[in-house]
């Protein structure tokens, strides 16, 4: 653990919300993670790990604060790590000009565009550094075998797209409100353009709605959530209906929960966050 | 519900938390106040009311977006009020001078000093403006035989006086981490002293442990729930100990749960909110 630094920890139903920060060499800055260790964190049987990933705006406070995972997490005996949303502390000319594109938008990828490739690789911070560092610093209580992910909004993105992009590497994945189809959307179109340059074949590779087109790794069932009150919804930027089509296509499982007058906040994310923990709990636990 | 400005409304737990502002006649200014509607409130049978005061620095905010309670009241069926802190939009010198006086400080109390002695009668604000602004106000679901009180800190110290000088208003009250005996300890102190002057015999009026002493109303069970952990009441600001002493000699039932390596935050209260609810449910609705 000599290379994470301890921010803070509560207890909380029995088990700690701990925030540690480290130096992450993939997007060369310090950054937070959060880690929920349950109570069964104290026996000797290693547990499974849910990452949750946050949306534009987030840092790794909103989803710790707000969303009340922590009771189904200690219920079930999960460990949560949640990262945050973009690198901090580097200063790129235009990072910090809009909410949905820079600073807490890093849209969990990989950027190939100047200026943004020298740091802006939420990808491979995620989906290696982070990754191994947690099985490394937690090898104590983290069962590597049994590994989920979910998000909210643009962190259901980086979910799906995480998981679809690295098969077997998440057992189970689950989004609330995801940015399904990023290539069809303002959000995705501003952010694509940004970190990916005007080439659309490289877009490709980061939209859950093509990948789930040629995705051949281990049978894999999706589980998307939205509020039918959605204003982001309604306005399509988040187009779960294209991801369910194409699942449908490539007989991809996946299931889509429209939820009548819920919207796109955390009072939303905490009223189905239990039906998640339960999900990834029947996968992970099995 | 003309005198009502609806701020926001959000579904959660099937029921509505929203936000409401009105123009306070006491208070002199526009205040805030939550209110949660469970989805019980469709149906005909009029509800429990519980409030819910917040500590220092708070407003309507925190405990909405933090304690995670609308699963409890969903479940029982009670509706939840959250009224601010303080006075708001008032400018008074040296108001905002520290986080423990003034704005966000109001102590649910009757300032009787100038300059406060103006504006801050949030003691007056909560038991009879607010209190019948609510019954009048939402008067087809609420039902004004049923009515609670809880709160945290300087709003368990808020519940707690609310309750014992008003005999029978509230028909059953919980706190956590309350400042229970505000004269004795150095928040208190500093509030008093400057919204009631130097004479104590008028500190005595809004201090729980002074009042219980001559409590003299409907019979009462004062739960109390206190984080062994909490520096606040390591460092003597909460002082649970002198109102159970000051309890048992009144011969009025008190409860003190201390829950061992729990702090003041709303982590800790996530946890243990469940619980008051089950608590005030039961008298609330037998």
């Amino acid at each position: 653990m000599d290379q994470l630094q301890l921010v803070s920890a509560n207890k909380i139903f029995g088990g700690y919300q701990k925030v540690y920060s480290h130096e992450s060499s993939v997007l060369k800055c310090k950054m937070n993670f959060s880690i929920f260790l349950p109570p069964q964190a104290e026996g000797d049987v290693k547990l499974p790990v849910v990452y949750y990933l946050s949306g534009l705006t987030c840092s790794e406070q909103n989803f710790i604060t707000k969303s009340g995972f922590q009771r189904y997490a200690a219920h079930h005996g999960i460990i949560v790590v949640g990262p945050d949303t973009s690198p901090r502390g580097v200063k790129i000319p235009g990072d910090d000009e809009s909410w949905d594109f820079g600073q807490s938008a890093g849209f969990y990828l990989d950027a190939i565009r100047d200026p943004w490739s020298t740091n802006y690789k939420m990808g491979t911070y995620l989906n290696k550094e982070l990754f191994e560092l947690i099985l490394t610093a937690f090898s104590n209580v983290a069962n590597p075998d049994r590994i989920g992910i979910m998000g909210h909004s643009m962190g259901g993105h980086g979910a799906l797209v995480s998981t679809l992009r690295n098969p077997g590497l998440y057992k189970s994945v689950s989004a609330f409100a995801p940015i399904c189809n990023p290539m069809k959307c303002p959000w995705g179109e501003k952010a694509f353009k940004g970190y990916l340059g005007e080439d659309k074949s490289k877009w490709i590779e980061w939209d859950a709605t093509e990948l789930v087109k040629k995705y051949d790794g281990p049978p894999l069932t999706l589980l998307i959530d939205q509020g039918a009150g959605d204003k982001f919804y309604i306005e399509k930027q988040l187009l779960p209906e294209n991801l369910v089509e194409a699942c449908r296509s490539a007989e991809v499982p996946v299931i889509l929960n429209l939820r009548d007058g819920y919207d796109h906040s955390y009072y939303y994310i905490s009223t189905f966050i239990g039906e998640h923990f339960d999900f990834h709990a029947k996968i992970l636990k099995s």
